[in-house]
């Protein structure tokens, strides 16, 4: 199953050096999520694997622009589109303020755009499904924002192949043998569920922490992420500019990562100061060695470990 | 003096193939004009030669959301570098709808956004400086849309070198010749000035018309333009769906270039469904040949002729 983030724009609040604001979209099997929506988020999606027309949820970080200027035009060209499916967006109530204002000056709407408020001081699961359960979790930063994690929903147990060889197990008794049923042979007799199944796979889970200032509990409450993205807009040099705007550096980004045992971290939301930043790169791996820089375009799938 | 226009978006409502919907700089001397501000605009001027500090007038051509959802971003950055300048926004008056709508949401700006109702059913001056004069005139698409003709201002006669010599011509005589006065040599006697300047150069003249339906006044008003953009959002093989959504093909473009007796016509706003628009510049050719196709990012100077 496909569990597949493609970031679609890494600079930070003011676009520079071909980098687009924040804007990524994440495929679960056939689901995609858009997570913010910086300016340009159209242009990005055309450019990509994603298929717009199928996406039914977005989730937002917070209010302000650099997060949330590409839904206008994305909810437009769905209306020009003639699109009836609903979308059901998550964000802070301001950015449901925003939504409203939108749809008040642009009236026709084909489609139902369903705003939920995420407001909450701990961590809480805003959205599930078969394949994914999403939580939202409070960021620090000037204003009302929020990450996001979503997390495969546990699989059943493997049908071993060479069981099923073994004890002739006939197709229609399979689904019980995945749920945890045992297997009775005319020839062998009780054959106990774990001789004829393998644990399945741990399930894959992706945060999404921007924008934030250096925020501890997300260590707890991201404890064993597969992948963190986590902003890092400023490099140590710049730590005190960082502390003032409530943005993080890429070493503090990397401590998050390494104090929550991530597998992967990747940053983003770059500071318009760094042309290349490498220099974040080199900062963040001297905390937490298994980080890559984002850029816009990557794609970044998560594999079963 | 340079007077010369960059294409920053050349494709209709949907954006598609790479290509921004429309938005363009005019630079003339060391004025910039933005022409409409479709999504992406911020993204697009940071690659272009423009530099969008100093910008202080926009034109807007209608309130359809491909002409206008770059502004917010644009307006944003310049609070976020604490921009101090006015800026002076014109456009018909559901264009100062949405900029109230978002300038109460997002409050803070240190500068003055000034919005200019265009409205009029004949060319109108909107704009007037020593360098130029803008002339705002209406075009026919669904919602009230204008384009706008920038026409640079007529120059003073040309001082001919070889009359300063001969003459032996002082420089403090020289602005008052160059106003059309002769002079008085005390070896040659009067000397008309005629024989002193040359005709100055044919002010340049450059004209925006999207979106629209073909419109023939426009053939009157834009008379002797240098360069004309017309829309042409489709081929002659989808002349029906060009008719009901108030758009253009490319052979009316190309129809509106050749009565005006216009020197060049550029295309753009085409549909996503042309992936390269080759066929809407034959037909385009067919009738003007002095057409080219627009392309994001094209520079397009405006020579003396």
């Amino acid at each position: 199953m496909k569990f597949e983030l493609q970031l679609l724009g890494t600079n930070g609040a003011l676009p520079a050096h071909g980098r687009f604001p924040t804007q990524q979209v994440l495929q679960v099997h056939h689901k995609q999520f858009l997570i913010d929506c910086g300016e340009g988020l159209q242009m990005q999606l055309d450019q990509s694997q994603a298929r717009p027309g199928h996406i039914q949820t977005i989730c937002i970080s917070h209010e302000h622009g650099d997060h949330i200027l590409g839904l206008p035009g994305l909810l437009s060209s769905w209306a020009l589109n003639t699109r009836e499916k609903p979308v059901d967006i998550y964000g802070p109530p301001a950015v449901g303020d925003f939504l409203k204002a939108f749809q008040h000056l642009f009236q026709h709407f084909p489609y139902a755009i369903n705003f939920n408020p995420v407001e909450s001081s701990a961590p809480s699961i805003i959205y599930e499904d078969q394949l994914l359960q999403i939580t939202a979790f409070p960021l620090r930063h000037r204003v009302p924002t929020y990450g996001y994690l979503f997390r495969e929903q546990p699989q059943p147990r493997r049908m071993l192949k060479s069981a099923i060889e073994r004890y002739r197990i006939p197709f229609a008794a399979i689904p019980g043998i995945k749920n945890g049923q045992g297997y009775h042979s005319t020839e062998d007799g009780y054959i106990p569920n774990d001789e004829l199944t393998a644990p399945p796979p741990r399930p894959r889970s992706y945060a999404f922490c921007s924008d934030t200032a250096y925020h501890e509990p997300l260590a707890e409450w991201l404890a064993g992420t597969d992948l963190i993205y986590h902003e890092a807009t400023f490099s140590e040099r710049h730590k005190e500019q960082a502390r003032k705007t409530m943005h993080a550096t890429a070493s503090q980004a990397a401590q998050i990562a390494l104090l929550a045992g991530a597998r992967q971290l990747v940053i983003g939301h770059y500071s318009p100061r760094y042309r290349t930043p490498d220099r974040l790169l080199y900062e963040a791996c001297a905390v937490f060695p298994n980080t890559f820089l984002g850029a816009d375009g990557m794609i970044v799938p998560l594999l079963y470990q």
